[in-house]
């Protein structure tokens, strides 16, 4: 059911303004190309109108933000709105810094997000002003298990309501929520932890999804979780088989992504609808 | 024949200082240690000059330009032009925003520029003023085809001598003109547009070889198309042996560049002198 | 023996605050997750003193420094100080250009440094106002030999005794210096230098070893060189079995930091205590 999202973004071939920290950004560049979208890059207040304009979907990752490119957002954000792309939030750090949070919720306020995707803490931190970001991992105690799973769905779901956006939740287990309802995504690898960027490029990928597929956001960011996932999973087996480490780790993934089929994603997806 | 100018490259090992964007930077610095050249990135005021004075050439990239990096790209292209150092321009992007093709004109006013590299959209609107840029790929109705080749090199041979500078138009065929003559290249392979940065490289790669080569600047410039696209040729093989996708194929082709020798140039190198 | 430094990192997985340049970013990232460490990168001025107190240790490179980020390096820098974390300065390019070489200085003059971690020409740079710094790689005059050791460590040591930081002068021949002894380590491979990015890994790994051996800043300092230098001639096995170039081997060189053992470290490391 899922793969079709993903058919969807080869067809049309979405091309994705992104706003987002140097580290990563090459790898958000190769995942986007991977998944059929085409990826740019600009972030100077002198021509992101035109930049968001040209472009299909908008997505804004605050991992190193600074005085310039805030405002930036802000701009590139309104704009999105105004001629009716989807904008995406990656609320990278929110919690690790008073100016990262502040500039998530100043953009929560000001900016309309078709989806805010993070890991729990961030999430939180959003939501409740509370939480206990260590850096740009989520805290252990923010974990989403078995026993909290519920909580925090239904905390998605109340979070969903009050910002008209989707909200991914992603760590060992996956949540998509909107208002009513939630995906609980159990794809991926804990190698995905031990690289930079995993949640970068799942957000990219995720504006490139919801792009090509504007009238199923909820789906289609549950679409582009469980293929991420899978090619974490896929990348695994290359790893251990090439007795490799991290770094190649992120080329596998970004790999698989390249060669993942609609119907390989139809059959690999693990999630439930609740 | 143009195996010698990568020999070149690697007996002078030049310095090249680039001024270009974050997304590509690594891959850029990496295919310049690959050819035998040295890489320094340096974008502030406060030194580009002396960056630019210890270097062998310049390589300007507007791929992410900003407030702050647009005058360094002008104190450095003076400084240059000043000591006679060759300078390469990547019009990234020209014509997909106002910003950015205004300030690739201005380079060409006020910089000496010995090549400029883009795709047909990024030179046409250059040259034009028109063009259709969709992002930092090339326009479908831009490519140079069997069809379009005579009018191409015309038109490329005709901005040649309005600028003074070698032009190099590249895609699924190539062409390296002056005002005289033109190489027209067919080595490379689609994959190429498969990742980021395969333009980017291949700028970098080419300041390079016409600092290592100045007295031979049109044959260097195709020299290192040449070398660029017989590499990704030879990276998909690798790429499909072991059932990869295109990040490996990324790392595959700056391995390329690493082994290539003059004399696999000179065997491998497709192009016709008209 | 100095195997334990890197179980230390794994343990205490440290969260090290990198202001560091845009080229290498990525690697440095990947490195400190390699082995056990977390990574956050953070330069402006709004945020950086949050960041570096929820870290455990500061990595300031100045390679692409520029008139935004300098202020960072200080006001982070002074930050760590004053809450006794460890701060180590990798001073790339100081000698190539007055802002480099005088940003450095001042650096010295106003932050505390428990490392200084810089090849031949930059550390010399540093402390004799000489230098002749070609780019970011050392001076081949700078070299250091069998026959010019016992002056290069001596003069380590002088500059760690004015400086109070342990000297990490890499190079063909390692030397770490306190003011009283002195390691000379001799693991690594001369395909290090053929990819970007190596030395600021290696002060980024660095940095997470002295930030979880805080009582033993000499010798974690050693053991974070003696584990990058054995990568170094681990991945060029990888390299040479696949017949890859100098691409793969910087994801070899990540995958090796990742997978090494403390025992192999204890095995593989070649050092002398002089």
């Amino acid at each position: 059911m899922l793969g079709k999202y993903l058919d969807a973004v080869r067809e049309n071939s979405p091309l994705i303004h992104n706003i987002t920290n140097y580290v990563t950004v090459n790898d958000c560049a190769n995942i986007l190309i991977a998944c059929g979208a085409s990826p740019i890059m600009s972030d100077d207040c002198g021509e992101v109108e035109d930049i968001t304009s040209i472009c299909g979907g908008l997505n804004i990752n605050i991992g190193t933000l600074n005085k310039d490119t805030i405002p930036v957002m802000f701009l590139a954000g309104k704009k999105a709105n105004e001629i009716g792309h989807p904008v995406i939030l990656d609320p990278v750090g929110a919690g690790a810094s008073t100016l990262r949070t502040e500039t998530a919720k100043r953009l929560l306020d000001e900016v309309r997000f078709s989806v805010i995707r993070g890991n729990t803490s961030e999430i939180k931190t959003l939501a409740l002003g509370a939480g206990a970001t260590k850096g740009v991992d989520a805290d252990v105690a923010d974990a989403v298990t078995e026993e909290t799973l519920k909580n925090v769905i239904a905390f998605a779901q109340a979070f969903s309501k009050n910002t008209g956006a989707v909200i991914a939740i992603t760590g060992a287990i996956d949540i998509v929520a909107n208002e009513k309802n939630a995906f609980v995504i159990r794809n991926g690898h804990p190698m995905m932890a031990k690289i930079t960027g995993s949640g970068c490029m799942l957000t990219a990928l995720t504006a490139a999804f919801i792009t090509a597929n504007p009238e199923n956001v909820f789906e289609s960011t549950a679409s582009a979780i469980c293929a991420m996932g899978l090619c974490g999973e896929k990348a695994f087996v290359t790893m251990e088989r090439n007795n490799a480490g991290n770094s190649s780790y992120r080329n596998y993934l970004i790999d698989e992504m390249f060669m993942l089929t609609a119907r390989e994603l139809d059959e690999g997806a693990k999630y439930k609808l609740v």
